[in-house]
């Protein structure tokens, strides 16, 4: 047997953090259908071609290979037509939304949870194979602005559901930053965005000197970016505060007025979670309107959990462009906190709530007999392995986490753990030690006790 | 923007597909952890060594390589410890078992869903990426045989909950063949086990000629055999059909009790879909004792879409062996089956239960707040995305396969949609064109509408 180790970057879970993990996926999945939103799932591999679209991260693709690939299949090995894993969930959403244009209908709203793959150096939070959970709205040729506002105000919803200790939305509006720098005085609002993009990592004075050496910006310049970056408002006022810094011009009004619409309808549905930050930029060049960032309260370390925004030219052909607006999470990276940090539990280990005892392999049939009619009820139930002491029972009962043990009145001999008069079945809550007579045709577990619940742990 | 195709081998659903994809698994999920199996998701790869021990499917394996791997990465590059895409779930199960062994309480009981990949030349059913789904009891150096018929069992609740039109758990057992074989005078029973292997594929002459040939049978014993191989009971008759051919022995007979009791047990939960099929052979040494095959009625053809059975071996260390038993969905297989011949449809093709429209964009607040409502209430529900003509938001919802629309009370117009009276909201089912006054905080659709269900289509 070769040895066996855990491979770095590749992050795996023993079953009750896996129950911290499904349940994640499960809240997602359930607050993105009640809005509507359907799930899809794209193959692993895209060729090369449409993955090295993208230049700036192709360093961190998984190329694959057949271990033997016959000869004539030598065509395929030509670079352009060679697969890679995907590394995000939004290059295949384009291909797939091309693909299958005459099929779906648009907008079309859709959310998708699978792992994606980055061939990275690891590192904390940093993995090579790791969940992705997005949530986008395609439209055909147009898009309204208030989708932005929607998908937002979905994704609050479904982070409320978490067991976070708090978070904010940050959002900004690539229109209100282009029209606020233009509107100053430079010609070009690339360089300026993407000099502000480094404030978080290097502070406001290397910003300041930045911006005039590397965007030609004045001093006066660079003084009302840096307090523009500074703006961060819960509610509209955002707007006197750009306008008072030398802000005007249509283009800035239209990112106001659609900043102001995002900030309204999430606060309408999860109060108190949404902020105008300005100093968001993000750095991928194709958004065009509204940019997210998220931070966990108290973990603001870690980066943000669940970015996205609204991308114009999301995907396009010789008929129609597809402009989107989508956010996704970083699930494994918030998942793996949730753990490191202790943040959430599962009530227990396994879905099991009952362990139905065996008095002896003679009787099992009686104890499978009980088990039929509570699962026939929706108890999660197992029927113990072996026939061993019941006390060796019990305690394999407490070494899975299964809360209760069932006692079917099926030992003669008055064997432990049985009421005195032997006349029916009792149940024990190994937990508490009590113990009741029952009935598996009406018994019931208390409601928190009847399937696995993910808790945040107590602080 | 590059040419968009389908990638042969790597099938890819609709929205409406993949609800049937997606119920397939859910229903998977929820019976396993009716019993009491836990979860688990493992890595997408291994390294080449662990793939590799399984000579004959090699060939089969993807590898991995990152694209600008750097230069002192030239170690990782060392063929044993490259890394490749897993092929079934059983490898990473084997290891996850080693490394988890201190914490994983025993026997564990397993289910895992995830893609796996194989190189394989793509036709027909055969896929190069697509879902497993598998159910498997570990033991830590015992594991009684009644488990067996336990992962039968489950499998066989999983399956009747299916849109399948019938199905039948063909199995036989390992001991129980090579007691028969043996006790008909073969020194080697595993040429012969091969060769009835191929008996569907090439017929029973065939089969008989190469007993001859190749496992050095006496026409007399090719008879037997082929005899054998060809009992089929759904009670244990099959056993006295045996030693009239002749077969008698300690391991023959254990080899029937256990095959019994796999019958008796899958039938107490569900009566009339299990078969003893003396010739199920099963290609892999490795199964020792229960071995299962599933067909679909009417779909033979398909193959097995359900396999497995118990090995004794499935990992060891110094310390600890750790004796397996376990059943495998080709999932993707079946699903696509499930679609191609139409056997079961979605209810509807999106998770919206209501449209609520939107009069104008001055009033979609308005629309907003009866969205939330019935969301609130667990009803999925979208808004309108465009304030167009009532009539083109009806045929949005139809085109979407929305059932209902909403008109909230806010058209002072008296616009097309509304009540007469125009006093209060009103929604419509615009399948049957039925409209009715309606209150967002009270109004419920029928139980069916309320999500997606996936049904077996009317034959």
């Amino acid at each position: 047997m070769a040895k066996i180790s855990a491979l770095s970057g590749f992050p795996e879970h023993l079953p009750e953090q896996r129950l911290v993990e499904q349940h994640v996926i499960d809240v997602f999945r359930q607050v993105a259908e009640l809005h509507g939103f359907v799930g899809i799932e794209t193959r692993a591999v895209e060729p090369m071609e449409q993955l090295l679209r993208k230049g700036e991260i192709d360093k961190e693709v998984y190329v694959l290979r057949r271990l033997h690939a016959e000869e004539d299949e030598a065509a395929e090995a030509d670079a352009a037509r060679q697969l890679g894993l995907h590394f995000d969930l939004t290059v295949p959403l384009a291909r797939y939304v091309l693909e299958n244009q005459n099929a779906l209908a648009f907008p079309f709203r859709r959310y998708q949870i699978q792992k994606v793959w980055r061939g990275e150096r690891p590192q904390e939070g940093r993995y090579r194979e790791f969940y992705q959970a997005d949530l986008d709205i395609v439209g055909q040729d147009v898009l309204p602005s208030h989708q932005e506002a929607e998908v937002a105000m979905v994704m609050a919803e479904i982070l409320a559901l978490l067991p976070l200790p708090g978070f904010t939305i940050h959002a900004n509006n690539r229109k209100l930053s282009e029209g606020f720098f233009r509107s100053i005085g430079f010609a070009d609002h690339e360089p300026v965005l993407r000099t502000i993009d480094k404030l978080p990592k290097i502070g406001p004075e290397a910003t300041a000197q930045l911006l005039v050496q590397e965007a030609g910006a004045t001093e006066e310049q660079a003084r009302a970016c840096l307090e523009f970056a500074t703006i961060r408002t819960s509610d509209s006022s955002f707007a006197s505060r750009v306008r008072e810094l030398g802000g005007s011009g249509e283009l800035l009004e239209e990112g106001i007025e659609e900043l102001t619409a995002v900030l309204e309808k999430v606060s309408e549905s999860v109060p108190g979670v949404m902020l105008a930050d300005l100093s968001i930029a993000r750095g991928l060049d194709y958004y065009t309107g509204t940019v997210f960032e998220t931070f966990v309260t108290g973990h603001e370390s870690l980066g943000s959990i669940c970015s996205g925004g609204r991308y114009d030219r999301l995907a396009s052909d010789n008929r129609h462009t597809y402009p989107g607006v989508g956010l996704s999470i970083g699930l494994s990276r918030l998942v793996s906190r949730l753990l490191s940090a202790d943040l959430a539990r599962p009530s227990r280990s396994v879905p099991t709530c009952v362990l139905v005892s065996v008095a002896s392999e003679e009787t099992r049939g009686r104890s499978e007999a009980v088990a039929r009619a509570l699962r026939g009820r929706g108890i999660p139930t197992e029927v113990s392995p072996t026939s061993a002491k019941l006390g060796k029972q019990i305690k394999h009962a407490d070494r899975r986490g299964i809360p209760f043990v069932w006692f079917p009145a099926t030992a003669p001999d008055g064997a432990d753990g049985h009421e005195e008069d032997g006349a029916g079945d009792a149940v024990r809550d190994i937990r508490s030690g009590e113990q009741v007579a029952a009935d598996a045709t009406s018994w019931e577990p208390p409601t928190a006790d009847r399937g696995v619940e993910v808790r945040p742990s107590a602080p």
